[in-house]
């Protein structure tokens, strides 16, 4: 199955944006009335063990999501029945150059650097879905240095799954392999290198990914 | 050659923005003093002949573009090395949703869906790079049923090839397959169902592609 090799087979990450009232709050944006996406290029998975790198200059966020994995190619695909396109779910942090993506907000410029840098989508082994039964309660939690930084749950998620797929693939289809990153609770924050980073994701006291990163600085030029 | 198979199996398209001083002026924009870039979903090819739709609401434009092929992975690639990882070259059109992407500029959003509808990135056959062995000297035309609408050459562009190589893979490695829009030159506007755009790459007298595309309406909701 392409959608169980989908980090070295996918070919799109769309990553929802505030998605969480909470989470848009505390930066000091405007909740949604509807939902928005970013792309973030394939070339920035990492997976379990590997490193986060801290671009020079760059203060980068953490965020935990729940990632859903496509099975089904499909286009203008229906809420109702988004399920059919659905392969299985991951954990994933949808890393952030946060000063670089507070510039490129204010001039009117493309996300795509501050969300794209290497190794900026830590992400775990592809899950059924008929492990995740209800991904509407699913916990999302992470910690740097064992320290408990976002504690949340899918339940307060604004836009659910199945029309987060709707309206993505009503602007483009989505395809076997592809990721979405459904958007992150509330608690984000700067990690630095030489920090390690934890995640999990659990349902009904069930863990289902434990994933840790350690965070290192990338040598090179100031991008901010 | 996965490069040259780049519609099938590349994984990501980089578009680089007013890379002709000309055009960043007519649309009102700063001359940019480094590059900038966005990414395009895969998604969004369609080849020679394939209808252009316009979603409902959007005022798309043209913009047509040389784009590079890679064809060797890389990671902070210096500018003196970038022709070992261009494997091609073709042209390509970055259609673009120009109402809704004024929209998103105003609003600090992305750009990803106002760049990344289906079929927004029409897009030629693989040529090999011996047959441009000089990509600052090529000529980039279209036209709209006829009419000549964009008729510019390579060798205005503020960033050159090697150093947009340079710049993105200090950010997001390149890999093989992968596609950068090199930017466009002025004379961008709308496009229109029932209308059909041409589009010719010549260097030195000699057409390297020529490609023809139908626009028709997309059916469903007004997204702007
Ligand atoms: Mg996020
Ligand atoms: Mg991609
Ligand atoms: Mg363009």
């Amino acid at each position: 199955m392409a959608a169980r090799n989908f980090i070295q087979s996918g070919r799109k990450i769309i990553g929802i944006g505030r998605n969480f009232s909470e989470h848009a709050k505390e930066l000091g944006n405007a909740v949604p009335t509807s939902p928005f996406f970013f792309l973030k290029p394939t070339s920035s998975y990492i997976t379990n063990g590997q490193a986060i790198e801290i671009p020079a200059g760059c203060e980068v966020h953490h965020e935990v999501e729940l990632a859903v994995i496509i099975g089904k190619d499909g286009r203008d695909i229906k809420a109702k029945d988004a399920n059919d396109h659905i392969e299985g779910y991951t954990l994933a942090l949808d890393m952030t150059a946060r000063n670089m993506q507070d510039i490129v907000k204010k001039k009117g410029l493309p996300w795509s650097a501050a969300k794209g840098f290497d190794t900026f989508t830590p992400i775990g082994d592809f899950i059924p879905k008929e492990k995740i039964p209800d991904p509407s309660n699913v916990d999302l939690i992470l910690t740097i240095d064992g320290k408990v930084k976002q504690n949340g749950n899918t339940k307060d998620m604004i836009f659910n799954i199945p029309s987060l797929i709707e309206h993505v693939s009503s602007i483009m289809k989505l395809q076997e392999g592809d990721v979405i990153l459904t958007g992150t609770p509330k608690g984000v924050g700067p990690v630095h290198a030489g920090e390690t980073v934890a995640c999990e994701m659990a349902t009904q006291g069930k863990v289902l990914s434990s994933l840790k990163f350690p965070v290192v600085a990338r040598p090179g030029k100031s991008f901010v």
